[in-house]
Order: structure tokens, then sequence, then C-alpha cells
């Protein structure tokens, strides 16, 4: 794995993460951590709700293509790390078993004005499961450091 | 706790979280899971980097901020069903012990063409520390039932 600072990425770039399957129960005990809502939570209580079955909370889905992104080969020097990000959209529900993967394009590369040492990049981030479906796309906002002089 | 339809929404509406107190431990085995990196993860590693310290991972504040929402006051009818969101900000490090609440602003209220027993709602969730530092902000845009005629 290569690391990156501001000077080695440019638009257009794509980066790669592993997969992750989607654990049934771990679904459950997020949710009941984080979003205790029915179709999170059980399959029964899930099934009558626009989910039709049991989905992830669409924050543990974020947690998820976080730890792909950490583990993948998009490698900023000094670490993935966001400011914020532009729109977030939850195209699918994210079903138990599934096996996510996470693919990032570098949209953007700009120095910083106020924090000369360091730059700006905005990467979309998609993830799909295993057919290919996209079930969540957004776009980040990252701090790079520039290579030391 | 009123649950409202979509009829029952209008934009200027504010509503109040609880409060949730942010926990070391738990900052560092949320990181371990889904966002593995120094700042997230170890005081002493943290010190160097531009943290300066121990930091919640951003989509830990993004979960807790959901945990606050569901257990608040913003009761939509069917639940908090998000399909996305417009810009998201980290705004300021969120520490260990920090004690979390959200207010929730109503945008935007509109009617769904394509389902019209449903509509949209857009809601501007900051997330404040017990300093009254926002920490977080996001617009949300919700799927709300409309009233059952």
């Amino acid at each position: 794995m290569t690391v990156r600072y501001l000077e080695d990425f440019a638009v257009g770039q794509t980066f790669r993460s592993g997969r992750m399957r989607v654990d049934r129960e771990r679904i459950k005990t997020f949710a009941a951590e984080f979003d205790p809502q029915p179709f999170h939570l059980d399959e029964d209580a899930a099934k009558n709700t626009v989910f039709g079955g049991l989905a992830a909370s669409g924050w543990h889905t974020t947690a998820m293509t976080m730890r792909l992104l950490v583990d993948g080969e998009f490698k900023p020097a000094g670490g993935i790390l966001g400011f914020g990000f532009d729109e977030l959209r939850w195209l699918a529900p994210v079903r138990p078993e599934d096996e996510l993967q996470v693919e990032s394009e570098v949209l953007e590369v700009r120095p910083s004005k106020p924090r000369p040492s360091h730059g700006h990049l905005k990467v979309r981030n998609t993830t799909f499961n295993q057919d290919g479906e996209a079930v969540q796309v957004f776009t980040g906002n990252l701090l790079v450091p520039c290579r030391p002089k």
C-alpha cells in the first residue's frame, strides 16, 4: 500500500476496498445501541415497513463503509481525515449477509489557503453489495498533508 | 410525545433531544471496529495529530446523534426514515465525557409526487456539546407518511 500526499492525488483516480460481510446479529445490536427502530431490530416487525424486511441502519452502513475505507487501498498520509461531506444517499437497503465493497473516486484536489501544509481532497465513495448494486454514495471532504519539503 | 404526520410539520418548528454522555472506552471500541485510526484509539497517539487528543470518530458522532434523535421529541409517524442528507460538517472534536444534545429544525415540508401517501421533510440537525458549541451539523431528508384519510 502506498501512502499518498496531496501531490500524489489526481482527479479521476479510483481506489477499491476489500469486502465485508454484513452480520445479521450486528445489524440488530448496532441498531439497539444507536438506531432502535423496528425495521433495524426485528425481522417480523420489519416486514410491514417500507424496508419489507430487516435492513441495517444507514449509520451502520456509513460506519462499515468507513472501516472498508481505512483498510482499503486509499491511503492519504496522516490517515483519512474527513471534516465533512456533501450529499449522501442511501440508495438500497443493506441486508443480512450482504457483502459490501467501496469504490472511491477523486473528484477534486486543491491546496488549502489558510493551512499551506495541507490541501483538500473531494472523494466520491460508493458502497456496492455483492450484486454490484450501489447501496450508498457520498462525497467526502478530506484534509491531506502536502509532501514535506 | 406526539407522533406527527406530514401535515403536522411546518417550517421553523424545532425539536430537542435529551443528553448523552460520551464514554471514553466506547470511543475506542467504536473506532477499533469501524474507524481504527490513532486519533480515535489512543490518547498518546492522538496528541500529535490535528485533533491534539483523543476524539470520537465522526461516524460515532453521527451514530450517537441518531440515538438522541430516536429518543427525542422529534417523532414522525412511522419512525425516522432518512433516505439521505445534504451537506454534513464536523465542526469541532467530540471528546471523552462530552455531553451531546441535538436540536432539529424543520426547513422544508413537501408532498411526494411518486408516493402520494408520503411526503418529504428536510430537517437540519445540529449536535451541541455541554458548552453549547456545535460539533456537527447536517440536513437530513426524511420520508414521512401523510395522515390516513
